[in-house]
């Protein structure tokens, strides 16, 4: 027999969400006539933005005619994107990145996971604590990991860079050297987001060990506070240490549509074995062009529109919409005298569990108020005792859910 | 600085099609008035049927309004689309293969790197020759190979199976043990295809040695003899060594769309380094659903048209096109005295270059006949001295093609 990739074992049986999904099932079956409101998963309700919708129409008619036909597309992405890109996510900020730096996508979870193939063993690699569980399994997969310690679930081998409520949730930079670093702002699970100064902290610290950043700009379009950095590249010296994942799943409620984009600055430097340095750009083009074949023509055109007069204006407000919903849930739940976090430049509010376990106080909100929230503990140590509601919903299940909850509190 | 995946800078530089591409752009650029006709790169030109533009359509409207928009789908795909290709794939042919052995995914050069994730090191490999050479530099990426060599270009550590004349280019059966095995049929470059008895040789030799057999079945709609298997599931014993590839690339003119499938039998094991068994399956889940969020909405009701009635007409009509073509190229190139093979139950057809080398002809019909081909030679050692032409093109570029090729011979 072949073979496995034994890393595979050493993966948690108990994922965040699959757990969840079991302990919902469960409720439901037992209880048939109890709707149950989830504002666990981050998963955008609102439809496509017209201007969208129109895109695509027109892209699937031109697929359908033999003039206008398209088949294999370059596989980094047409040019009429990572232009639009280049110009409206970067340029206008001030910050240089070429259209040839850009690389379009079908998920930030999958670029997260594949842009390992480029890194060798032998890195030590600093994740934040809470986390977004797909930058650890990943790692453990391609075995950059020991095992999972049996009462924390941390893994032997990771950094764990603590995000408590005296730093406001920001994580602390590493204490000694590593070569690769995980940052998430606005942050999954905690809503939290780095300021141009912590930022500048952290780029300080890559150029200075010569690491690499990992940049999860996926909820970007969720900043409300102008003092706050859309993209790591408004930092000087990014370029050389950082790469950053964007995504238009939340900007433009793309999460069945697929679409996303990493950026790989030509600077970035890794070494080999024996100390040579070895372009990183180089080594992402042949990962990118041998293993992925680009995303669909039709897909393309979409995310084109999200950069027009018509689609900024109609994905800014759904973008309102989702933060109008965190803002309803920041009020309510202060005034019912929880603590909570997030939910201003994030659509994720982060609440102090008033139960000492998030699992139990999950169980609680499900139970009683048939309300599905996260578990901080699903995230990380440091996010025990918190739970994560997400706004990501009808501004009627979420006025019907702070309803319940106020009931139970 | 991090360690980079050294692995990488094993891989030739001059892979085989942006090395034609070169070619190619230095002809046009030192001949702008002389129009080339391309031949060579495996790209479908007809446009989309309708039965899946009228799906697509009507799939952008459902997402562009509340009640029928969809958000994340599941990684493997929409039950709607597995089950139409379980039941017109595989149980119409008398394969037994359950929906959620189904994996849909972008392509199936994503599929065929992005297995050998869950494969550990120490496997022996064994490739055709020639070979599509995505096979081959995913397992150099993974590690799975020492050097290339300088002369021949092959790797160390691979086991090459050879396809000649003689055996009709079927590859050999290896003479020792391995551990995976990739197949394609029908074949890219050389379009022939495997018989019954030549799949179950394989199939026999896979069970006796505990190996897998990666089957890659791309091309299969292209076959037109009936007593060809269009899937590895038509032999008795593959479930227990068999992973198939399929694209609807080929198939529903999909290149641009992007969609493919991997089926991943539930009886399929490998094993630890300690030699217990470990199931295939329940890793694939765990790679595809970690690294992975599914393929567009829009583009899985595309596919399921492909499977209406309306829609097997019109994509059997695409299919007939293209076979048209290759039968025009095989009779006219036979005609003008050449040794033409394949093109009969695929859309390739592998031509006896009438010089010794593969670019030498390559160059010959591209300097006088302003034709391009694919060089065998960049398929591998026994791919020498022939070359692959397309029959992806609309028969008035395939007419002209020919008169020009017959003017120089």
């Amino acid at each position: 027999m072949p073979f496995v990739n034994e890393n595979f074992l050493k993966l948690k049986a108990g994922y965040l969400f699959p757990e969840i999904a079991r302990r919902v099932r469960a409720y439901v079956a037992a209880n048939p006539d109890k709707p149950v409101i989830r504002m666990g998963i981050g998963d955008v309700t609102e439809p496509l933005a017209p201007a969208i919708v129109s895109a695509m129409h027109a892209a699937v008619d031109e697929m359908g005619k033999r003039e206008t036909f398209r088949g294999y597309g370059p596989e980094q992405g047409y040019d009429f994107l990572r232009n639009a890109i280049a110009a409206n996510d970067f340029a206008a900020r001030g910050c240089e990145i070429a259209a040839d730096e850009i690389f379009i996508s079908d998920g930030s979870k999958c670029d997260a996971g594949n842009i390992l193939d480029i890194f060798g063993p032998g890195n030590t690699i600093a994740v934040s604590d809470p986390v977004y569980p797909v930058y650890v399994d990943s790692n453990v997969m391609a075995g950059n990991t020991g095992l999972a310690d049996a009462t924390t679930g941390e893994y032997a081998g990771l950094t764990y860079l603590r995000c408590t409520r005296e730093s406001g949730f920001a994580p602390a930079l590493p204490k000694g050297h590593v070569d690769l670093i995980y940052l998430c702002s606005p942050n999954n699970p905690t809503g939290a987001v780095l300021g141009r100064d912590q930022l500048k902290a952290f780029v300080d610290y890559a150029n200075q060990h010569n690491a690499v950043i990992f940049f999860d700009a996926a909820y970007e379009a969720y900043i409300t506070d102008p003092a706050i950095p859309h993209s790591i590249y408004e930092i000087p010296g990014s370029r050389s240490c950082a790469i950053e994942f964007r995504s238009f799943s939340k900007t433009a409620g793309f999460t069945g549509v697929r679409a996303a984009y990493t950026v790989v600055p030509k600077e970035l430097k890794g070494k080999s074995q024996d100390g040579k340095p070895v372009d990183l750009y180089a080594l992402w083009i042949r990962r990118h062009t041998t293993k992925f074949n680009g995303i669909s023509y039709i897909v393309q055109r979409g995310c084109e529109a999200v950069y027009t007069n018509e689609g900024k204006k109609q994905v800014a407000a759904l973008v309102a919409h989702y933060l109008t919903n965190a803002r309803t849930i920041r009020n309510e739940l202060t005034r019912l005298g929880l603590e909570v976090f997030g939910g201003e430049n994030a659509p994720y509010v982060w609440i102090k569990s008033p139960l000492p376990s998030s699992w139990a106080f999950f169980d609680k909100l499900l139970n009683e108020a048939q309300v599905v929230c996260t578990p901080g503990a699903g995230f990380g140590t440091a996010g025990e005792g918190y739970i994560r509601l997400s706004s990501f919903n009808t501004a009627a299940n979420v006025d019907a859910a702070l309803k319940r909850i106020a009931t139970i509190l």
